[in-house]
């Protein structure tokens, strides 16, 4: 008999939610809004009506799901299906597991999302045969997930991954961690745009004043990127910036933990190659003594948007995702 | 019949031999002088006749041991058995094993010495019973070895584990490595000796002064240490920021990797607890928010110098460390 699992990635904004059956052919998906500042309840509910309506499209019910896996964006315990922590869904100890095992009558578990990202492109993406690698999303914000030895490094406490909070200059720009100089408060997209808004208001001479008609609030990292793309130089610039920065890290990255490949994901890295030329530059260039750089495979994540959701029916389909993995 | 061991720690300056049998008992030390200038087959002597002192000791030959265990300051290839890049000692494509096993008759394998001290610490020091740790050694220059998932992490090509090449501070001092705000060239003896020479040159206030006779070349980190314990503000100063460079460092290992334990070695943990407290300050400091300072164990290393020497005691032992480690 067939069996089938539902994948679901929550984010702060959206849920998407996939169905696939063992042999990991995916046969729906569906993406609604996650409605976060409506309360938990509404989230759950949001959850289940997704996953309704894609079981629905197949003729199937939750009765028919072997097991469903979440990727949480936020700092959670595998183990007792806990969210601890989850800013941009305002959950503090939201015991998520049994809250929707109540809702579904199915066994649920979750990960990181991060993470499930990392296992979606490590197991069918472009980290297909890695022994290692380390995932990387830079969008609104940085996260990772980190393959070794041909297992997730979840850390002690499920923390590890936490790469958008490596300190690359302590002098540099403020993180909304509180701290200066981390990697996301100065590779972001949030720092993207935030640098966009210092130069409308500096009033430097780029388009993207044009863009914003002088209105440094509407600036966003989409926009620096358009300005960009149509030769803005103060736009170029600012993308190379986060570029080197990111080079930075990853070159921190290789010096530590020597990954077969590194694979970058997530809304910033999809705007135009300038970021990636110049992250990879800088990588070359900090590592040229040593060519550790040049034993790294530096690429782009292949499954787009959905890493997230592959990645979380992975780890439905194996239930934890140190356990073997057989989807191909 | 008992089994015996060899394990050698070969350093840039020193050789430190030790033979154990199988219940991990250390039979005998010797310590002589690597003199790696006078070429590679010099240090292979040395090395034999270091091992031949404690194995006459114990009234036993080479013929009774089992294996020998050498640590390499450098970049090697455990497998082949083969020293890629060892700057201290000036080695470069060095077939070691095979070269030491012709000499001694005996099965020879290796291991990064840094890695070695890792392995050391966590089987027999303080890192015992720890499932994930990482281990730093603060000397001359920044070393580490990664202990991940009860396994000895050493990545593509036996390359992970450079802790001292992260940079914290691209605008920061010039590394050896060539760039600039490596962790190494900001929290290690040289940096500090450096910073120390720098203090002179500038006759700030400072009783390094008179300890150098004003030779600002005689500054060494001893030196700086030695007026910090005395009470010197600015030397006191200096070893307060070599211990919030590496408190950065600490921080950036945790949030990658949230490991268990961060085990301190190397000549410069040794002196005083000014760099030690300034290092956990800046950790608590930099996690505050996420309480991840908090869930890690900051320790010194409990083998002092015989960390590395233990290590390749471990390593002879278990062949490959992959495999199970016996001695308790």
């Amino acid at each position: 008999m067939t069996k089938y699992y539902l994948g679901i990635d929550l984010g702060g904004t959206k849920i998407l939610t996939a169905l696939a059956d063992d042999r990991g052919a995916i046969l729906g998906k569906r993406k609604i809004m996650t409605e976060a500042n409506q309360g938990i309840a509404n989230v759950l509910a949001n959850i289940v009506h997704a996953s309704q309506v894609v079981l629905d499209t197949s003729s199937l019910s939750f009765a028919d799901i072997q097991r469903v896996g979440v990727g949480i964006p936020g700092w959670v315990d595998v183990e007792a299906g806990l969210v601890h922590h989850a800013p941009n869904l305002k959950w503090e100890q939201v015991p998520i597991t049994r809250l929707l095992e109540a809702e579904t009558g199915t066994p649920v578990v979750i990960e990181n999302d991060a993470n499930a990202a990392a296992l979606g492109e490590w197991l069918w993406g472009a980290g297909k045969g890695a022994c290692s690698l380390i995932y990387i999303t830079v969008s609104t914000g940085i996260g990772g997930g980190i393959i070794i030895d041909g297992r997730l490094h979840r850390g002690k406490d499920c923390r590890a991954g936490e790469i958008g909070h490596m300190i690359i200059d302590p002098k540099g720009s403020r993180c909304s961690c509180g701290n200066n100089g981390c990697l996301e408060a100065l590779s972001s997209g949030t720092a993207i745009a935030n640098r966009g808004k210092e130069v409308v208001e500096e009033r430097r001479p780029s388009i993207l004043i044009d863009f914003c008609q002088g209105d440094s609030s509407k600036v966003t990292a989409a926009l620096v990127s358009r300005a960009a793309q149509e030769g803005d130089h103060v736009a170029q610039e600012i993308l190379t910036t986060a570029g080197y920065y990111l080079g930075i890290g990853l070159a921190n990255l290789v010096n530590l933990l020597s990954p077969e490949k590194i694979i970058l994901g997530g809304g910033v890295m999809k705007a135009g190659d300038l970021i990636l030329e110049s992250t990879k530059c800088t990588l070359q260039d900090i590592t040229k003594a040593s060519s550790l750089g040049s034993s790294v495979e530096i690429c782009k994540a292949a499954l787009g948007d959905e890493s997230g959701v592959v990645g979380a029916l992975m780890v439905a389909r194996n239930r934890l995702p140190d356990d073997n993995f057989h989807i191909p």
